[in-house]
């Protein structure tokens, strides 16, 4: 099937476009539609396995765990590590990062210390470390991106001997600019910082190899990435993990609890309080499995055909104003722009008439807007299920927005 | 429906009982097992109503949204709340109390002020309290439970005016003791501290009455109450929500965001950073519509008549230990148990040879376990979807489970 990228081919896998045979889905990056594969694992989960891990002698609670267990070595393997002890589950990458934040940032961070935050930053990844530095005395440092989104190599000098954490997102949700991770791990590593990746918009789109970036955390959630909403998921390399004190606290993250003192259980399972999400690992090994059958190298191939020729017809509409880099080779799986003349509210809603699902706001990355001198754009996001046809439909309706307004083009 | 408590009646909705006929699930306690009901109804929202909410225009994200305020609404309703405000969608009963612990616990507790904490709470409710102590200096008094897993009315005098929080589990998952928590509500209250129920081992299983209680926080799980995994409920008041910080912090609960300041949103968006998990209040929501349906009181009348029928029958066996109340309306849904000559994980394993799930061991509940002098128990839980039947099942295995351990009974 790797080859087929026909209209219609990939749309068959997922059940929302029988149901809804005219949707034009391209918020892909604010969460993903679902594969049958995925749905069905989840309905089987709760079907036939379901039972509360690592608890119970029974066959359901073992089964449970056996899910579990996979699922951290389906998710390492998935990134290109080798030791399943480094994958933490949380409900979704925001968790992740608030992880990273108390646990490591509020433990390990003192007064002076730099935390440097690519601009371009999800909100989740800018709000957690605000609280740090606003708890420590430690100080963010802002590494500014230009105006396609991209960093210039003179801001890796603000990385310093007091940076202790560089924090960026791989791919930026706010403007679908790619950053060259190595660069910034490598500077982090020379000053003796820790790196954080937000993969949130990496993951499902294209490799990880975790061994080759070195990143020190790298965080996802599954519902952007095929899988169900409320699993996310931690990367974190072990030595760094096992020096962290717990974040949440409860059952199954324990050793031995006594009135006034407690032990912990061992990483990973210190930072995994309370009753596992089973069945959101069931359905993320399933979003995997899905990913892995396609073949990541396809999906690739057909999201930057995507890019390519959706950034192409845009640029043919002279109301249209293109966000983000030159080179579609620096550019994910999303599209950001504006329409002369029109709110991006009225752009997204007018185009929900059409059947086209687009997002309009500031993406959660108020900084980057502020930065850009932005107050708002429109946002076209896609993967597997979207087509050329796709595109047509939203550039034929894109003229549809501005008749509305009173244009005549 | 609401008289038929035959045989296979209430199971027939339960389709495990289906996959695996000779199945006696007595680990409710641990997590439930899920009607078909819930089963479809998140196998629904995948397919056709799948978005994020509050940040689109488009109508999967204003479908998903809808299902996101209405499951408040629903919430709040099935507690006997008033204000939608006062729910806030967590992954589970544990991260409910982290928050409260993290938000409330450590920025308004302070040195010698005291945290008073029922003994047979559950990990999740001590292990946050034991972090807030030994954050801010504040104390931790626990109130002592006697063998019964009843609370002596002098322990009331340890809540006195240095008492912040006085926290406690409605029925124990440990013991399945029932506390009557009004008289613990008012002492508080009367001291002016605030009252934490955690109600993981009562939701679902009879009617809570929040405006009745008056308590001022509440915490349950959604998997424990025919629910799917990675939901949890935590109400507050509103007075009090409203003047606690963020715990997790991110997209959808910032009102303002710019590089060193944010903003936050109202009550309760304010606590629910990330993507929210609208599969799983789709699924909680279901869940509550089953149990409408089948109606609490008749689920309530059920598990007293098995509470009734599993103790006459395991106290009919000499080799039986049986902890908790001796009167019936003081125990919950779980008989918590020991066999004579043989370790509780034995008998849970040799139970599980015999298609019977029960649990083994402390139950996250080992400061009360120290406190009664015991190292691990057998604890079978059950509700709508057990029969005398399965008990008569489990009597006639404990027989062999002390065959396999050389007892002539």
């Amino acid at each position: 099937m790797n080859e087929d990228v026909l209209e219609g081919t990939y749309k068959s896998y997922f059940p929302v476009f029988e149901a809804h045979p005219d949707l034009i889905y391209l918020d892909h990056a604010a969460t993903s539609q679902k594969p049958l594969s995925v749905i069905e694992a989840i309905k089987d989960q709760m079907t036939f396995e379901n039972g509360s891990p690592n608890r119970g002698a029974h066959k359901l609670s073992v089964k449970a765990t056996e899910i579990y267990d996979n699922g951290r070595r389906k998710v390492i393997d998935f990134i290109g590590g080798m030791d399943p002890r480094e994958i933490v589950f949380t409900k979704n990458a925001t968790e992740s990062l608030n992880l990273i934040a108390y646990s490591y940032g509020m433990n390990f961070l003192k007064h002076e210390d730099e935390i440097a935050i690519l601009i371009s930053s999800h909100h989740s990844n800018i709000v957690p470390w605000q609280m740090v530095a606003q708890k420590t005395g430690a100080k963010l440092v802002y590494l500014m991106v230009d105006s396609e989104g991209k960093m210039p190599a003179s801001e890796l000098d603000k990385i310093n001997e007091r940076t202790k954490i560089v924090t960026f997102p791989w791919i930026s949700n706010g403007i679908g600019t790619r950053i060259e991770p190595k660069r910034l791990i490598e500077k982090a590593h020379e000053m003796g910082a820790v790196a954080i990746i937000d993969a949130a918009q990496v993951a499902g789109h294209e490799r990880i190899d975790i061994a080759e970036l070195d990143a020190d955390f790298l965080v996802f959630s599954g519902h952007k990435m095929f899988g169900p909403q409320g699993i996310g998921v931690l990367y974190g390399k072990y030595e760094l993990l096992e020096k962290m004190p717990p974040f949440l606290t409860g059952g199954d993250m324990i050793e031995y609890v006594t009135c006034f003192e407690t032990t912990y259980e061992e990483v990973p399972k210190r930072f995994e309080a309370g009753t596992q999400n089973v069945s959101g690992v069931k359905g993320l090994v399933a979003a995997i499995d899905f990913i892995e059958a396609i073949g990541m190298h396809s999906i690739q191939n057909h999201e930057r055909k995507l890019t390519q020729y959706i950034v192409e017809q845009l640029k043919k509409l002279p109301f249209i104003t293109i966000y983000g880099a030159e080179t579609l080779a620096d550019r994910g799986g999303l599209v950001v722009f504006n329409v002369t003349g029109v709110h991006p509210h009225d752009v997204a809603s007018i185009l929900d008439d059409y059947g086209i699902a687009i997002r309009a706001g500031h993406h959660c990355t108020q900084p980057l807007m502020q930065h850009l001198e932005l107050t708002a754009t429109c946002r076209a996001s896609y993967s597997l299920y979207n087509s050329e046809q796709d595109v047509d439909r939203l550039i034929k309706a894109l003229f549809k927005v501005r008749k509305v307004f009173g244009y005549d083009d």
